[in-house]
């Protein structure tokens, strides 16, 4: 190890939080004959943030406007906001890291959930805060022990994904209106919110946009299908969205992306056809499950997760079996959620494939 | 300010350390007629990398591979590394994020020159580092009292950039070597060599790849002209190019800029292409500014500084005038450096351009 290194940083693993399709792919040898592991969306962005994309291509010599003037000006403008109240970065996980930094030191408690978005974690760890995990209550994250929790660690932070990953579970947002009003005054709810585009009506909490006490995050890697050109936003009161300046990598959300994003957000034609894709595809998948003898669970995101039944040994195997079929997909780390697959959306051919493999792979194990 | 701040947080100031030239047209109401001031490579990417970052678009919608392998790969083949030797990140400013949170906690001693690079400070204070800013020594960074002032404080980190920003002037490599030869047991080398490519042979030190005491930071921003990709590499030791793991947002530089970087590095055709027209670029911008009584200092990179013979408050008022005749040029933040205005090189007629605003912008003085 590096001598030059701070104690905390001594401390952490080198470890990268997900292992790629690519890197699967190498191992294999051969590549996956459906991608459907980490919820990208296999129904593609807009036309025109594809245009928007190749046609600033040829500004890349140019840096991307630090400021995100546009970009944040429009995003203001589709949530009724100020542009004041936007943070523009380098995907939730950007923003996850740079709120952590300007949060949490050694010993900062925060609350999430055992199970939840593993990145999250890998950046309060990061910067030395004191994790709390609540357990899910069945398939959801449990609004009522994060708020125990967070009241009794005193907590920073506590992280709520809703719609949540890994489970594709949600609340509606009255349940996450009455959890912030009853948050204490030195705790921020950190709501995540990248597959909300996707859920039923009335998902999204209604926040006044001054509030202080959440911040929220959005992304254009899911329903916008630009996971890719790595983009998404937080909304906060301007107090804390103005703090992201003062650790941020001003110029990192680069000129390509930057243009994409725009065209991305004012498609509103492409997200609802997406929205409709999504659900014919929940059905179709939830059919192929239930034919081979797994439960789909109800999903408000862009993919659906599996019950197989059994214990987290069974449920490796089948992604192991899958896998070796030629199937990228993934699982929830943790007991006892890890007794599910979790299997993303896309065309009808995309899910006959992965019907198919998994067919096989059942025999086979 | 938001309750929920760390105390290190609080005590930061929320800036963007570069006034973008898109929120100068948008204060002035109009479009820069030549956009001088961020050293970007007028000259542009190479033709393959453009087409490149086109064909990856249709990608999007798939997350960049987390571990950067292909590009990764390519870039220790070409400078006869391992892959374990190369970090890939959002520019090098990312990196060097990256890097003042792996060696830097409140009161790390870390010493740079003062007028030097301000993003890198930005990042060590960002962290609580205790920065000490020695003199240049006439135009260039001085390696004696850099070494110096790295003993006297136990310094951690030293940083220099050769070819320099934002004087233009280099050291020869074997100046750098001695540099690292001297070293202190604890002080790191943060070499930052974005400009490298297009400053004189010899101008890059030379390291073994296992060498602890120095990390070397290169660019596809620059000479690559890929500067609104925002995409940078580090050459280090394995232990020290590992720990960016620990820290690192893994899916940051997203599929398009990894492609596009990847097509652009493989380009040695353009990469001497441009080198040629910044060498003639140089000469015609010296002319001008000779022409014009302003005196061009000797020039390693794609900028040449003018030194505007006066004190500040002159140059300040030659780039507030060049500002005011449509030229996007920028300034060294302080005295004696200050006398000087930093104009970045491109083809004949932006150099042109550029000649006749300055002709009225001194008129109007």
């Amino acid at each position: 190890m590096s001598r030059f290194l701070t104690p905390l940083a001594q401390s952490l693993p080198s470890s990268v939080p997900f292992v790629g399709p690519e890197t699967q792919e190498r191992r294999l040898g051969r590549p996956f004959a459906a991608r459907l592991g980490a919820n990208e969306s296999l129904f593609g962005p807009s036309p025109k943030a594809l245009a928007a994309l190749a046609a600033a291509a040829s500004q890349v010599w140019m840096y991307g406007d630090p400021e995100n003037h546009d970009l944040k000006s429009a995003i203001a403008a589709h949530h009724g906001v100020t542009p004041a109240h936007v943070v523009v970065g380098e995907g939730i996980d950007g923003l996850l890291g740079y709120l952590a930094r300007l949060t949490v030191t050694e010993g900062t408690a925060v609350v999430t959930s055992l199970g939840a978005y593993p990145t999250f974690n890998f950046h309060i760890l990061g910067f030395g805060g004191a994790l709390t995990r609540v357990p899910y209550r069945g398939n959801h994250e449990d609004p009522e022990s994060l708020l125990e929790a967070a009241i009794r660690q005193r907590a920073r932070l506590v992280y709520l994904a809703n719609p949540d990953n890994p489970m594709g579970s949600h609340h509606p947002g009255s349940v996450i209106e009455d959890l912030i009003a009853q948050l204490p005054e030195d705790t921020l709810l950190v709501l995540d919110e990248a597959y909300v585009d996707l859920a039923p009506p009335e998902t999204a909490a209604r926040v006044a946009p001054d509030d202080p006490r959440v911040i929220r995050l959005r992304t254009f890697s899911k329903a916008h299908g630009m996971a890719g050109a790595r983009v998404g936003y937080a909304l906060a009161e301007p107090g804390l969205a103005r703090a992201f300046d003062k650790v941020r990598n001003h110029f990192a959300v680069g000129r390509i992306v930057q243009a994409g994003a725009l065209a991305a957000l004012a498609d509103t034609d492409h997200l609802h056809s997406v929205r409709a894709r999504t659900l014919r595809a929940r059905a179709q998948l939830g059919d192929i499950a239930r034919a081979h003898g797994l439960e789909p669970l109800p999903s408000a995101t862009n993919f659906v997760t599996l019950d197989c039944g059994r214990d987290g040994d069974y449920a490796h195997a089948v992604l192991a079996a899958l896998t070796q079929h030629g199937i990228f997909v993934r699982m929830p780390g943790v007991a006892p959620l890890d007794r599910c697959i979790r299997v993303s959306l896309g065309d009808e051919k995309a899910m006959a494939t992965f019907g198919d493999a998994l067919g096989r792979a059942l025999k086979s194990i």
